[in-house]
């Protein structure tokens, strides 16, 4: 990995956001023998599509393929160039050149996925440094501005979360409106009352009802939906 | 303007829509003596933010000043890259160099506004290229994938039209309920029934109401709205 192999002054983030029945996490890198954290990132082969490079890096880094991945906005403030924190991680790596092309600013275009991290378990390559899921409440501090690129993720998940839940498989094919609701409490943050949820979600047209879940006691089980295509 | 100057690979377009009260036109730039169409854009200094390079070349090139603009998808595809469409563009301006930066790969990173044509007429300033508003339905044959940015701004404005329509100064700070049905429905591209219209944005608690609109007959005046704050 050099300077010539990759366009410089770009490079991507993302906030792999995953969520297990009742609580959203977050994909952390740590940085070997720095104590510095970071969203997993990459850069862009001269010869790759940005969008190529995000799923290339993002599987090379974390083992995640084919995950749902969606760009939501593009970092390029100058106060995100912080040389002596990069230099600091190239010289754990045993780098020491100090026209390193890491060295130099960057742009970063920022992709959010949300995905059930039950299905998926993050493998990193023999040569990434290590990655592990973080409560959204309990993230440790971050490098440069990822804090701010994390906030940002799921505040526009939150803004779009009526369209974008659709094909992001954080659900079974069926599942019940107390499931639904357990999706949009945690991305939210906050508890919804149920008969108020119910309806907004029935008056939708988002989702299509099926036959009862069968549970021995029919007039008790709950009716399974589906998101309309 | 060089390669020292400006960051290698980043550039950015825009997608500046101009509403007069029933139709949507874009800004388009011609660069002189190639016949060729693009989307204003420009590149990013060393030294300045991603955000107020787009706001300064922006004025540089239309004479446009702070107007509203939100950053809405970064391209990064190869198929943009045509070194051959930027060589015309170049030698059109007597610079024939082979190796120019201008001929490397970029990524652009694309902002749209929607702003009310009448109050900003666009001056490009004496070393600019022409600049003129097209009808959204009559556009020219733009360069790179122009054509694909257009489209994606519209369908985002679309998504986001009752999140984005407060601040964007379409309309006066009051404004009838068929004043915004013209805006919404030049945005979506049809026509709406003004019935469900009204009750959906009544329903929506976007607006607040105020008193009549005088026109001496007091049961005919419209009422005024404004956005809620």
């Amino acid at each position: 990995m050099d300077g010539t192999t990759y366009l410089s002054h770009v490079a991507y983030d993302s906030v792999i956001i995953g969520f297990s029945g009742d609580e959203l996490k977050i994909l952390i890198m740590e940085y070997h023998n720095t104590g510095l954290f970071a969203l997993p990132g990459g850069f862009v082969r001269h010869d790759e599509d940005l969008n190529d490079a995000v799923r290339r890096g993002l599987q090379e880094r974390t083992g995640l393929k084919n995950i749902f991945l969606e760009q939501f906005y593009t970092f390029g403030s100058r106060k995100r160039h912080q040389p002596k924190v990069m230099r600091k991680i190239l010289n754990a790596n045993g780098v020491t050149d100090d026209q390193h092309w890491l060295l130099d600013r960057f742009i970063s275009v920022a992709y959010y996925a949300l995905i059930n991290y039950n299905d998926v378990v993050p493998k990193p390559d023999a040569l990434s440094d290590s990655c592990r899921w973080y409560s959204i409440d309990n993230l440790p501090p971050l490098i440069f501005e990822h804090e701010e690129i994390v906030s940002r993720a799921i505040q526009t998940l939150r803004d779009n979360l009526n369209r974008k839940l659709i094909g992001m498989n954080l659900l079974p094919d069926k599942f019940t409106m107390k499931d639904l609701q357990q999706v949009y409490e945690s991305i939210l943050g906050k508890k919804l009352r149920r008969t108020t949820f119910q309806r907004e979600m029935l008056n939708s047209n988002l989702l299509v009802r099926h036959d009862k879940l069968f549970s021995g006691k029919a007039h008790k089980a709950p009716y399974l939906y589906s998101f309309r295509n």
